[in-house]
């Protein structure tokens, strides 16, 4: 029931930022009854879906919830007092809200009013689904992914910027996906001149994140398909007074132009947690990208490893200069998961955290 | 049964060349009454040790061996002749002799003599367990080898050349039974100078394979692990005339010194070829490996994958320049797996053959 409550809440991949991505299911004798899912920010929580399709059904039932109901009155009533309200008599709880000030209440809200409660059903899938809302909760900025396509000789484009494609379409399609569960998507001024990116989730109907170009110098091409803002919205961030008439040019063609002095992975971050944002795609080259590694940018990597060899004294890798000097010193990714997709491989860890 | 023959053919592994590794089983009714594998070079055959084993069992009884029976005379007489004189009434053929020109007749000597042969059972083991001695038959050069170790970043070292370690101890344990299969190892100059690498299987009773230094100015550390011979041999190849006091101080030190001009890897696996080896491992730098795979020295491509991030622009990376422009140039390997090693990824693949 708890993998049914994350199939819903998957449902809205992508558009519930600020607020997590949340399923419900109420079970009564052995039937579903009632399913729902918090469908974007300002719409009614999960629970309150399953409610109301469960309707008198609900007294005497079992709601099985990813997340801990709230408690608080927000934009919506406490789903604890919904809950209380209907008569359900048991609530199995994915896990509990990631907040440390509130953690918990929901759950004793509920037992106060005696009704039975289990915690921590698939909890470790549960927080895996919305680890860029438990991350922006728990350090008040998004969770940053960096994603790059390797061959199997460590470069990310030949030695003269070439890399349509490094992977095979498997994996592109993966990407897509990836992208369409994250808020935004950042690249560098490079990234624009040379490979000409769409950065959108390319499937019709899921959501496409934000397209951010971070550029300095704002030395950018004027036809780019970043600029094309029909397809998805683009914003350009960029330092005080640069380059004002290509900042024209920019609003002219509906990109956004924010100036956040000086441009930095940190203050991009920031900046994207006041948006609301949980989750930000790194696909940038490697100077953006060891420079967000160190700003602490960064906590998951997504390497897409394609068993070909391109060669190239000079040719780009993911990742630039760190300041380490000795391989002692390398930072060991976590909980470290290998996947083959198609004819590549997928690594995927965890940057260790910062203390 | 053609498993247990691949074991027995293991037990001679690093240690055949230039022959292939065999091994044979005698079974009559349902029992094993002899078993067997080629040694060395000079040694008699495995089916030969098999025959000895089973004695008078072995008429009437069925014989499985990994590889076609011989049909000739070399350094022993031909093993058809032995198995049809010992009156066994089955053959089971694991795979026929790479040699088109020989392929077959030992089948055909068994078949006339009125014996049953079956052939390809376990075919693909068989050849894979030998596909040095079938390359070293069909192209006349030794099977190459590319084993690097990498970052998820694609670093072989950091910017300051520091590399040790960048696997796991599971990995490094993989790499020295990789060694112990091998005729050789090879290294450049600048693997001496930065790691000073002992390229031994670190295992009691295992095979070390010739350490060979390809270097063109001999302008090598005077002292390094290589140098100590006691433990393996080592051979260094070098250009006519190139140092003279150091060829004699390595000689001195036991050390074998050969000029080869110009030195290229063509021209040394051409040289290891007339040594009679089969497989010959590149644990070089990128400027190395880079002349190898051009140059057709490598066949086989193990990338050793560690889930760690180093950094840094110049680093080194696995492979230097192959003059490819555009990723459609890159050399997509074939057959390729993937395997988990510890908390290392193990790549292998095949490089595309040439016509």
């Amino acid at each position: 029931m708890m993998q049914r409550c994350l199939e819903l809440a998957r449902r809205a991949v992508g558009r519930t930022s600020p607020n997590p991505m949340v399923g419900a299911v109420i079970v009564k004798d052995g039937k579903i009854v009632g399913e729902g899912f918090h469908p974007r920010a300002g719409e009614p929580h999960a629970e309150v879906f399953a409610l109301k399709a469960a309707g008198a059904d609900a007294r005497g039932a079992t709601i099985y919830v990813s997340l801990e109901p709230c408690n608080h009155y927000g934009r919506t009533p406490p789903c604890s007092e919904a809950l209380v309200a209907a008569g359900v008599s048991k609530v199995v709880v994915g896990m509990v809200d990631p907040n440390p000030l509130v953690a918990g209440g929901g759950i004793a809200r509920l037992r106060a009013a005696g009704i039975e409660v289990v915690v921590g059903v698939e909890e470790e899938a549960c927080k895996k689904l919305n680890e860029g809302f438990v991350h922006r909760i728990l350090y008040k900025r998004p969770f940053g992914i960096l994603k790059y396509a390797m061959t199997l000789d460590g470069k990310i484009a030949t030695s003269t910027g070439h890399s349509a494609w490094i992977t095979n379409e498997a994996a592109r399609h993966q990407v897509h996906q990836v992208r369409s569960a994250c808020d935004a998507v950042i690249v560098g001024g490079n990234t624009v001149r040379h490979d000409n990116p769409h950065l959108t989730s390319h499937q019709e109907g899921a959501h496409n994140p934000l397209r951010i170009v971070m550029s300095r110098s704002l030395e950018l091409p004027e036809k780019a398909h970043l600029w094309q803002t029909s397809e998805a919205p683009t914003l350009v961030l960029t330092e005080q007074g640069a380059n004002p008439g290509f900042q024209e040019l920019l609003r002219k063609l509906g990109v956004e132009v924010v100036e956040l002095t000086p441009l930095t992975p940190t203050r991009a971050m920031a900046y994207l947690y006041e948006r609301g944002f949980c989750s930000v795609l790194w696909e940038c080259g490697g100077v953006l990208a060891a420079s967000a590694i160190a700003q602490g940018a960064v906590q998951k990597v997504l390497a897409f490893i394609a068993p070909k060899i391109i060669g190239g004294d000079s040719a780009p890798t993911p990742v630039g200069d760190l300041g380490f000097n000795t391989m002692t010193e390398a930072l060991s990714l976590e909980r470290v998961e290998m996947r083959v997709v198609g004819s590549d491989c997928v690594v995927e860890g965890y940057l260790p955290t910062r203390h």
